[in-house]
């Protein structure tokens, strides 16, 4: 086995888009995927398992067992596009491994005729935010006059290191086989989970998705990581200033 | 090859259970599966010989080369099922070895029409164990019950960090594949072989089974370890105590 | 997944040469075949991705992704043969990965019917080199006199450790498929990009190919090169002289 | 590709005999085979190249590459059988390298109807051997008495750390193919290339297969080496003395 790709059901889509949010740098991507397929009442249609998991099975509550897997659901009539996710917990552990499930994806996302694929990530400048922007690479630069109304930046050439993991090669992965496609990354630190950035990555995709929903939970939740931030800064400036007094 | 798969015979079995044993923490499943399987007289009637095994032959007694490999062994009339214990010496080297491997035997199990699985482990808990119960994990919540009944303790969502291995995977690619399939596991500390965990965990399988064999090599040596156990923990409270009279 | 081989154009070529420039010791073979192909306006016809690359994309000035890959180049009627090149920023990761790669590109050489193969590399001495030579090995010990003719040394046993990477495999594939091969190194200290070693071993690699291009730029950077190695070189004297005045 | 099996030539040869010979513990199994094919003029018929062999090419003195590979030689009419020798420098770099190539072998074997496989090896004890025996193992006990005949040893249980690499592997696959095979070791204290072990184990095979050859070379190399080891013991006992006088 490369991998095994079960389904539940064969729903039968609208001109779908496909939209990835698989764990990555601050989880920014996973969270946003997240939040918007449970307020939409995404369902479960597909399973993928695959040999470049860990090897393992995970427990819940009911002591039932889940082999690692990453999971594939579906909205319909949500906003102008019916609706994929590629969601999980794992990525491929191995760069073979990251290949190889990355074209199994894109290969699905063919066979359900998708029109366009969003990869979310998150894009690690190595300190504090305050007004994360949404960065973004397509695969055309067609894409890109679009892409720029609903707000996402583009700055040439960033990032520099290029992209990695399975946002990166899902994107590439779709152009080399024709398909429209696009990464967003939402700035982040690179030193924590950051539900901000997901915040503002998730509404910048309800504006090019054209779909609506309640992000009240990740509002909290930014405001809550504002005011850490707020803290920690007065904090350090108290430092700095006691410093100077020291030293004064 | 992956694996090469090598009958001896094909045995004609009446709605057979599939029961795995490999090495795993403390040996736990191992021994029990060994144990139950030698005075059963089970047969051996095929070997799988695999890539992810170590590159090396061993040698018996006569000097007569012996591959790395698992065996398949099964046994008639014994209980309310015929059984098929997986035996061996190895697991998979490697993550995707340990899929290639687990897919395999599966994949096997499937083609003899096995009713149930049991993948039987041992759960290494860092102390110590006066009393170790059985813990168990299904592919569906429906099989608690009667497990219960036979001994078996679900523990919401433990083991916490989930079921690494043969024992994980062959639990997670039945229930992936459809089949019923439970993961018995002794409690044990984990540093050591533990033949004690390995009784308890026999008797229950017994229960489940419903085989009836003598166990009484097995309870001597659960006797001994106790026994060691004591003594062990007199010593250690004898320092104790001395430690606290010299600083009296 | 293995390789994906994505044509652009299928190029119609009379009796063509096969020439590998990837990256390698000092990128002497890299830049030599970059600057030829360059200014033989070499068009690319088709692209090569491999799960054996880096698995991510880089990004261009528009921030349009490019999935990490080998191009493949021709030129018409540039010399006596028409010309393919292999060029890019990657090689295999891994040794089984160079193999399946090397496999790939002699595959795709001999279905384009290629006449004879030519990999490009460094030959690393350990020591900043004043005159650097164009070192040879070849599929066949026919091949020699006509090299030597065109400025290539052959040195019996050199190198000593053998050709490793896509030079030595290429050719080494190459040979066993049946193809005249060659592989051409420039003398390096192997210790920085080497633009000066690169000039020497285009100009052979120009008088072999009966090709000519204006070859100033890497002149004057091999210029630039010899003035800094000078330069290097009257500090660490006077560094010396001092040293022995002190003791004098 | 996993290998690629290149022949020059498809002897037609009687009931052959299979000997490995590659590299090894003190290269005792590959003096011997490279020794016994050079003096009996073996011919070279096929070449073995594989992915999982190091990724290079090596120069003759002629600067002609060689990919790395191994080699299938024959002899005809040498003894009660004609002969295949796999001869070579290399062995697979990991493990399922070796099993993929151990399969190669073997089938390779099959498709040449050989009746019988020798592997030759090493068997490494820590200390200098003055007297080194040739230990055996084979795939099935009935083999023995004809081995013990020649000058075999068997040594029940032993190497207790069984048999790892191609002469493990290439034994064990034969095995469960159902060819008769058996690995041929002279002891050796593992510390150095050993040609005295060579000479006494390249003996005992020529007694099996019924050859004659001039085995001068290896045993003046052989008389080397015992005067070379008595050298180091009187050193080693000289020094011994004198301690013992310095305590004395």
């Amino acid at each position: 086995m490369e991998n095994i790709v079960k389904f539940d059901e064969r729903p039968d889509l609208r001109d779908p888009v496909f939209i990835e949010g698989l764990p990555g740098v601050g989880n920014v991507g996973k969270i946003a995927a997240d939040h918007l397929a449970e307020k939409l009442n995404a369902k479960r249609f597909a399973s993928v398992y695959s040999k470049h998991f860990p090897p393992q099975v995970t427990l819940d509550h009911e002591c039932v067992a889940h082999l690692a897997s990453n999971g594939l659901y579906y909205v319909k009539d949500a906003g102008k596009n019916d609706l994929i996710f590629l969601l999980g917990d794992f990525q491929g552990m191995t760069a073979e491994g990251q290949f190889e499930l990355a074209e199994e994806f894109v290969t699905l996302a063919i066979s359900m005729n998708v029109s366009k694929v969003f990869t979310l990530g998150g894009y690690g400048i190595g300190n504090v935010v305050e007004d994360p922007r949404v960065l973004g690479a397509v695969s055309s630069a067609s894409m890109k006059p679009e892409l720029e109304r609903h707000g996402v930046t583009f700055v040439p050439g960033e990032p520099s290191a290029g992209i990695a993991g399975a946002s990166g090669l899902i994107l590439g992965m779709a152009q080399v086989r024709g398909i429209d496609a696009a990464c967003l990354m939402g700035e982040t630190s690179g030193y924590f989970i950051d539900h901000k950035s997901s915040a503002v990555l998730l509404k910048v995709l309800m504006n090019i998705l054209d779909v609506d929903i309640d992000t009240k939970e990740l509002d909290e939740r930014s405001q809550q990581m504002d005011e850490f931030t707020s803290k920690i800064k007065e904090i350090a400036e108290g430092q700095q200033k006691d410093q100077l007094g020291y030293f004064g």
